[in-house]
């Protein structure tokens, strides 16, 4: 240092990827000025948890497990930053498709499916290079991508057509630095469960283009009715995929921060790129997940295991319930308009604005039925869908009766006169 | 695309960023060609995990704690980014000091230590910018420093000196665009618990030129004898400190993954260059640590829980007897020369290369080593300080006594005639 010290400055400020890592959610929701009705006990539908209400919960079984590998004293070292080889295989197992067979090597455990986009992103992005992501779609893809410098761009889903992805829009957007087509299916917010078809579709855009898929497919076992879910991987010979699942969802888990990549990739596409060595050598940085969680994987991921399997249809046969419930009473809202889900355990709704009297927007839909009603919801301006709300339906039949009640009349009190 | 597209490859590469993470550990090791030998049963000392051998392990009490809480159901959904409240609280409690008093928004909890000190190097530190830290080290301050393109400057630590910090070496290295000084302590590799002066003087050149410090205290309460650990935190009223910790040494369950780093800012620095929002933000990325884990904080990190200080007076008493067992039986061994070690599970060794027939450096000494004796250590280059290498003695007495052993039979073969 030449300058005299003591007349020296703390040379302290926030990085320039801490500022650009924003939660769209966070930057809107925080916004707003409307508070709950005291005089009503407030339905949150808002938050994509479905532990909050205590309804859904994890299997007992599952809790068993996890208590008798703790007594044993065996899973408390560190694993591999990539995981137990053991917990690699039974991921593999449970995720390879019949055609694309995978064993431990083609797994990443990581920390949540959040961690795990963030390593299949940061692995095959540069600064200045970009990814395609899905309008409305998850902003976690935002978040992370802003926060590494990583382009996005937005490929439209068509709400009039059971949010199906734009092939037209999602082919004009791709250019020189684009290095991943982002999928989300079965998807949130949408709740949409895509047909074999479409994800041909895509599949034939990704190959045509030659773009990698990164396929987020956490919401993979939770389908209603016949509509039938397909690993993205299984539909092609040619496109690699990069599949992000976990067991959040599937085991009503979120906390317990278990997620992976999986890596498809028939052609060694992603091999000759050493794309796996980048997913590994990133995953050195802090070391996956949690060691315990790790420990229970082979039993809950054996597609034999009774136990598991029913406790798994259960779960999605009571969401199912739900949904209906869900699309049948907010179909008789004054005003507002569902996208039937096929899965997950969220509905969107559109609003049609001309049918209020005093309703401008998304955000003031959700903010003065918050004030009135006192009933949680998050817009779709925070999913980049203005004039849609999400409702997240894990709720009990009785919260979500109430809660619909609730907005049939916010609807018809708020109707234009 | 203007070009024709069936003629483009595959745009597939792998990133800079995960090119640049690179293990200085592996990159070493895995380069080394020698076998262990296999008349000999191995004796892993190498590894940094406590729970190698099963004879350190986890209090039943902290596994009762988390079976109750796992029964509970309670502690299964998404935890906020930065941690839970109550846990956020419970590490404030534990880790505020005398003067530096703390809250629970001063804390962020994350994916291990490994997740802290990520969050912490990425929300001060830009690209070019640089962080000043100690030789020998810990590879994870390399490695997180190169895959995000912050710079590194190496300070000398004195071996002759019990692994001080040379204070001038460090000054001349500082320059506009250094924004963190790292200290160790106690420490890893070298196994040194500083005095409270060495500190301050340390301290006191951070606030000559107005640096911040990130403090990896991860080994904070594993002291050997008189020797006193002191938070850097306790002993400055300018100097923003942010300080790593977490419970996988002193519970010996690195496995668990849940570090935090802690905000101590008495002259409010770092909340006016709004970085304890910066770190806020990033920790929405991958949303921090296990919800099971966390949830057993407040009891485990009270101080007035005499189980638990039961617990861990007697780990640091059974590594102090081993600590004296590696110096006693290491400083008879031919041409080695302990740097005693005062806390932490690490001993540095010194190998005079001089003093033997056919060892050219500590690569040679630890392959060798492996093939006749089969015991595995790491060369000090791995740390940045050739001819030295590193003992983790956390093996029980009658394996280490073993090894030792044939450490100190090694050396008299190869001793130059």
């Amino acid at each position: 240092m030449q300058q005299k010290e003591n007349t020296r400055k703390w040379n302290v400020e926030a990085s320039i990827a801490a500022k650009n890592t924003v939660n769209p959610i966070r930057q809107i929701v925080d916004k707003m000025n409307y508070k709950p009705n005291p005089n009503k006990p407030t339905i949150p539908l808002s938050i994509g948890d479905p532990c909050v209400y205590g309804n859904l919960k994890i299997s007992d079984y599952v809790d068993q497990l996890l208590i008798e590998n703790i007594k044993s004293g065996k899973f408390n070292g560190y694993p591999p930053s990539t995981g137990y080889e053991f917990a690699r295989a039974a991921v593999a197992e449970y995720v390879q498709t019949e055609t694309s067979k995978l064993n431990s090597k083609d797994i990443i455990i990581a920390s949540g499916a959040s961690g795990a986009i963030e390593l299949a992103f940061s692995a095959i992005l540069n600064p200045g290079d970009n990814i395609l992501i899905p309008k409305p779609g998850f902003s976690l893809y935002e978040c992370t991508s802003k926060s590494k410098g990583f382009g996005i761009k937005y490929y439209n889903l068509q709400s009039q057509n059971n949010f199906q992805v734009d092939l037209e829009h999602l082919k004009s957007l791709i250019d020189d630095k684009t290095k991943a087509i982002l999928v989300n299916n079965p998807s949130n917010p949408c709740g949409i469960v895509y047909t074999k078809q479409h994800l041909q579709d895509i599949l034939a855009v990704a190959e045509e283009y030659c773009i990698p898929i990164i396929a987020d497919e956490i919401y993979a076992d939770i389908t209603f009715g016949d509509n039938v879910y397909y690993p993205m991987a299984s539909l092609t010979e040619t496109v690699p995929v990069l599949s992000i699942g976990g067991i959040a969802k599937r085991f009503v888990v979120p906390g317990w921060r278990l997620g992976w990549v999986a890596i498809h990739d028939r052609q060694n596409i992603l091999t000759n790129a050493k794309i796996p060595d980048a997913i590994i050598s990133l995953s050195q940085l802090i070391l996956g997940s949690n060691s315990l969680i790790q420990s229970v994987l082979p039993q809950i991921l054996d597609k034999n295991n009774k136990i598991v399997q029913d406790f798994c249809n259960d779960l999605a046969k009571t969401l199912e319930t739900h949904s209906k419930l869900t699309i049948d009473m907010l179909s008789k809202a004054h005003g507002l308009k569902p996208v039937p889900s096929s899965g997950t355990m969220y509905q969107m709704i559109e609003i049609d604005v001309n049918a209020f009297e005093d309703i401008a927007d998304d955000n003031e839909f959700v903010g003065k039925l918050l004030s009135e009603q006192s009933v949680f919801l998050l817009q779709g301006s925070v999913f980049q869908i203005p004039n849609f709300f999400r409702v997240v339906f894990c709720a009990p039949v009785d919260k979500l009766t109430e809660a619909y009640e609730r907005i049939i009349e916010f609807c018809q009190i708020h109707k234009k006169k």
